[in-house]
């Protein structure tokens, strides 16, 4: 919650908000989006609560409100009861209607809320919504009862209501469903509801015939395998709302950290595929029931998944060998996933219901990344686009609506907390922001959830470098130098380590550190991603000044401070409103394709477009990733604003 | 082998025929059909062994024969060795070349051989053959291997290649089988054939990757699912070969003789449906073993099946309910089979193996009608065409090639044995002809494979009908009448019985009979077609003289007497060069389905194409029906030429 939205003290005030009829007690003077927020509900915005923008509409029902800016409402609206949440300020009780698309459907978790600026991926989700064609779908027939004249087949019956429905469309209908059919239709005195799964480029299988009166949710999963976390988002296929997301750490990482690791073991132990293949199977089983139990929905309501992954998580997902990703030179099994279903991979849904997956441009440019373009627009936008995805891995794809490149570096599961002594993912408890405060030896934080710290994630490690490097507790090279503080001194491991929380405050009841061996890890992780950003750029002759826009991905959970990356040299120095943290852009281009039609024939698109250059060939990439094992850099030149400011 | 074709006595000689390298010993002076049959291989032929249809010509590796006719055989063609096998006499040792082209692909059992004339059912067929498109194909793929500069995916490479070499199909490849791709194309070096099965219309799925030097067979089945019979045909799908056919009793009896009866087991005990299509399962199960251990051919090549039955054996042979097709207003649960696979039903095959199914018209005229049309070619002939099949039902089609209509009528299983004392399907030692000697009291009789007569089948019983009234033991009505005939006697049941075989010859220890109630359920049956043919005539206001063409199909063995057919009423009476007997056009329409992807899209327009009479609300039926039950008939005036050459 920022810090122009906190709520006033004083008399409290009910405001019941529909459809859901949720009741909250906010002091009065409180505006409705901050009612809103009380009750779990976080409402659009791209004006940042100035009345302007308009997005954050509701309807009143019932009472008055106290208004500010009227933004974009007109008269006839404003007749209607509509008002803005940002600027209306509740006095008394009132009923408030939200409707769904004034509402902000990604979770904190999943797609993190943007830095500095709204922009194209909120604008994406809300046309994918508006065009809504998800991957199950449901369509509601009045068929007419057979007689003498017309003893067609039952199933003949139901195929042709479909052809006249969707003339262009093709329907296929599966034995086991056919079983069903007979009875299916009387039951419900030929008035019903079929579910239909794209199974093809408007191709579809009769999944499931159901009487017309027993209306059922119509749920979907949007998934993100990673290699190290795991995020299952549950989606409401009619509205594209979504209802609960939760994440974990993958099981695979029993096998090993990296994806290498996990080829080698699926190679080496004769049953080691199905190990892996079973442990990300059994993660998401256990995030599936998370996401059921979060949201009190049915299993039975689920008739879709929508995946993205990169290519050896989704060749171990679907238990394909992947033994050729990793031997020259580097060839995937697959690239684009075949739909599989449920069943057959063995999660915890009806056997039939379709899986869908991104596709793959090559071995080391996975169908995460795919995903990432997707949801983030990259491949439509004129702009020149730089697209950072910070995972296990570090994938940098560069172009705009005429061309794409794409790479690869091997950054290692630092910035998801791997291989950092205290470092972890950003759930309840990590440290996600953090800054020194040299003068009186002090370090204040912020954690995930407000609790008291666990250890440190992503967006926290970032921070805490610049600001370690800002106060000369570290130096250029990455060494943390001797001097005055009390939290510098030699860690029991080997080399130096920093105090960032003490036992005493921290949740562990240890003091949580930054040791050396971290910081020269975070440094290779860096240097690895900035040195591939600036090949990759190098091949096709850009400056980076000419980037006009730059998109960052990554499970750093609510934020990222972009400052900071550009200060430890992760990301280059360029004018900070060109940037844009946009999440988990993996997740957000799972749901967009479990949701929409277009968003799925574009990820095959996108999967094409996309030329793959492979770092290991380019000349200069080893010399770029030497010169960036430094703070920020060896050539001081790249980095004109960050030392700047610095100076 | 009828009487011109026995073979000389004499000195032996031996023949050699390619290309089994197979080595047969006849006497000198024998035909080279002659001694093909000796081997076990049928020869084509439409001149009878005249030498003018120069169809079973083969070619002369080695030696020399003695030459009659030389037929159509060009100087060039006879230059390059090729001779008539019906007119080659062998008067030393030979070796010759027998081409596919030249075989009868055809067993006894499965289309029975033509009565009187050639015709299109043999054409057909062959036409089939040249265009061979069978329902699994494979295709040989050399890929090029992958490098770095073309790390495309193994998946991608092998769709690339096959969209090469057909550029208007569409593939699928299943989860399951991706997972042994990068194994099988490097084991295979990259040089592959490719297993395709048509799950659409131009759609294939790649049901397998093997290396192109690991050639194997390509094996599929035909099958005739009928009510009482079954039966399997082997065929070689590279060349439309037959190499081995069986047929047995469908273990669906034991739960009732008839549909409907089968179809209230279904309905009445909880597991009704799965004991019946469990016994279809069990009853092709051995069949398959019984073509595997004929041919000596393996199980796993066999690689897909085609299946022809009435509307309620395909029901229940998939596991639908069948209930609605014996209830008013007679509604099939679907009229055109979706593809399954051998695994979902239970078949000893491959799981994955394609069983693809005749569509039918409604609920009495099924997918082994739309079968027997596609293989006799009924919808292409200009001819107005009659095409009666007498299986448990009698269902029969009218039409050209501009119009098609059908009907079906309860005749009861009685030309299949069924409710006939001594009844029995054709199989060895079942009486197929018979004469009744009056003046002498004797009868002679021909049975299958010239064994002891174990009872007597379907065409036995035609000729026994017409023979008894022809000699006056039956009169008009049916009765047997007391005379001076010693095998006429009281029926240990009720009424009278006729002894067709005394115990001393019989191969059962018992005297074979022919009681009064055989006559009384012969005559219904007869009675029931009749009246149908009659009817569907009616309808469309045509005379039966209008019938240019009239093809019997049913399971009667070897042959059906057309004459005593007519003269007991069962067929018009025509002039018999109209007549032509097809066998098994049920079995031979399955095959024509697994070997020519064109035949598989004709039997879908057929289905479409045929217009259903349901006989029970034509007002004459019933009328007819009784007319019918006297021999031949109460109105004299329909069978002119039968009358006239019993007068």
């Amino acid at each position: 919650m920022s810090h122009n939205e906190s709520a006033p003290a004083g008399l409290p005030v009910q405001v019941k908000i529909l459809p859901e009829e949720r009741v909250v007690q906010v002091p009065a003077c409180s505006t409705v989006r901050q009612a809103a927020l009380a009750a779990g509900i976080e409402l659009k915005s791209s004006c940042g609560g100035d009345g302007t923008c308009g997005r954050c509409r509701f309807r009143l029902r019932s009472g008055e409100v106290q208004e500010g800016h009227t933004g974009k409402l007109t008269a006839a609206e404003r007749e209607q009861g509509w008002r803005l949440a940002c600027q209306a300020r509740v006095l008394w009780d009132v009923v408030v209607e939200i409707p769904a698309t004034s509402r902000l459907t990604r979770h904190q978790i999943l797609v993190g809320r943007r830095w500095e600026k709204a922009g194209d991926l909120q604008e994406r989700e809300e046309e994918a919504v508006a065009d809504l064609e998800p991957l199950y779908q449901e369509e509601e027939l009045q068929l007419p009862p057979p007689n003498a004249a017309d003893p067609s087949a039952d199933a003949t019956r139901l195929l042709d209501a479909l052809q006249r429905r969707r003339p262009q469309a093709e329907f296929v209908l599966p034995p086991a469903l056919l079983r069903q059919i007979p009875a299916a239709l009387r039951s419900a005195d030929w008035r019903v509801r079929v579910g239909l799964v794209e199974v093809g480029p408007d191709r579809w299988e009769v999944a499931r015939v159901l009487p017309a009166a027993a209306a059922a949710p119509n749920l979907g999963l949007a998934v993100d395998i990673g290699t190290t976390t795991v995020v299952v988002q549950l989606v409401d296929l009619l509205d594209g709302r979504t209802l609960a997301s939760q994440g974990t750490y993958n099981l695979q990482a029993h096998f090993g950290d990296d994806v290498i690791s996990r080829i080698v073991h699926s190679e080496e132990d004769p049953d080691g595929l199905q190990h892996l293949q079973r442990a990300v199977v059994q993660t998401l089983n256990g995030l599936i029931d998370a996401v059921l139990q979060e949201s009190g929905a049915e299993r039975q309501d689920i008739q879709a998944v929508a995946y993205a992954g990169n290519t050896t998580m989704t060749h171990l997902f679907l238990g394909v060998p992947a033994a050729y990703l990793r031997r020259d030179p580097y060839v995937p099994a697959f690239a684009v996933p075949p739909l599989a279903r449920a069943g057959e991979l063995g999660l915890k849904l009806a056997p039939q219901v379709p899986l869908w997956g991104h596709p793959a441009v090559g071995s080391y440019v996975g169908g995460d990344i795919v995903a990432g373009v997707l949801a983030t627009g990259v491949h439509k936008t004129p702009a020149l686009t730089l697209f950072v995805d910070i995972g296990t891995n570090g994938e940098i794809v560069v172009g705009n609506q005429e061309w794409l490149m794409a790479c690869a570096c091997s950054a290692g599961p630092a910035f998801e907390g791997g291989g950092i002594k205290h470092g972890m993912r950003a759930m309840t408890g990590a440290i996600e922001r953090i800054r020194v405060q040299p003068e009186r030896d002090e370090v204040a934080y912020q954690t995930v959830g407000g609790q008291a710290p666990q250890g440190i994630c992503g967006s926290g490690l970032i921070d805490a470098l610049a600001t370690l490097r800002e106060s000369g507790i570290i130096d250029r090279s990455g060494n943390l130098v001797a001097g005055g503080s009390r939290r510098l001194r030699p860690s029991p491991d080997a080399g130096m380590e920093y105090v960032l929380a003490w036992a005493h405050e921290s949740g562990t009841g240890q003091d949580i550190t930054l040791t050396q061996a971290d910081v020269k890890n975070l440094l290779r992780a860096k240097g690895a991603i900035y040195a591939g950003i600036r090949t990759l750029l190098a091949m096709v002759e850009l400056p980076p000044e000419a980037l006009e826009q730059a998109l960052i991905a990554g499970g750093f959970g609510n934020y990222l401070n972009i400052h900071d990356a550009m200060a430890i040299g992760l990301l280059p120095d360029l004018p900070p409103e060109r940037y844009q943290y946009v999440g988990n852009s993996s997740l957000a281009g799972a749901r967009l394709a479990l949701l929409s039609r277009q968003a799925r024939q574009e990820a095959l698109e996108i999967a094409r477009r996309i030329t793959y250059v492979d770092l290991s060939s380019a000349p200069s990439y080893m010399e770029e990733f030497v010169s960036a094992l430094f703070l920020p850099h060896t050539d001081f030149s790249q980095f004109p604003r960050v030392l700047g400011k610095l100076a």
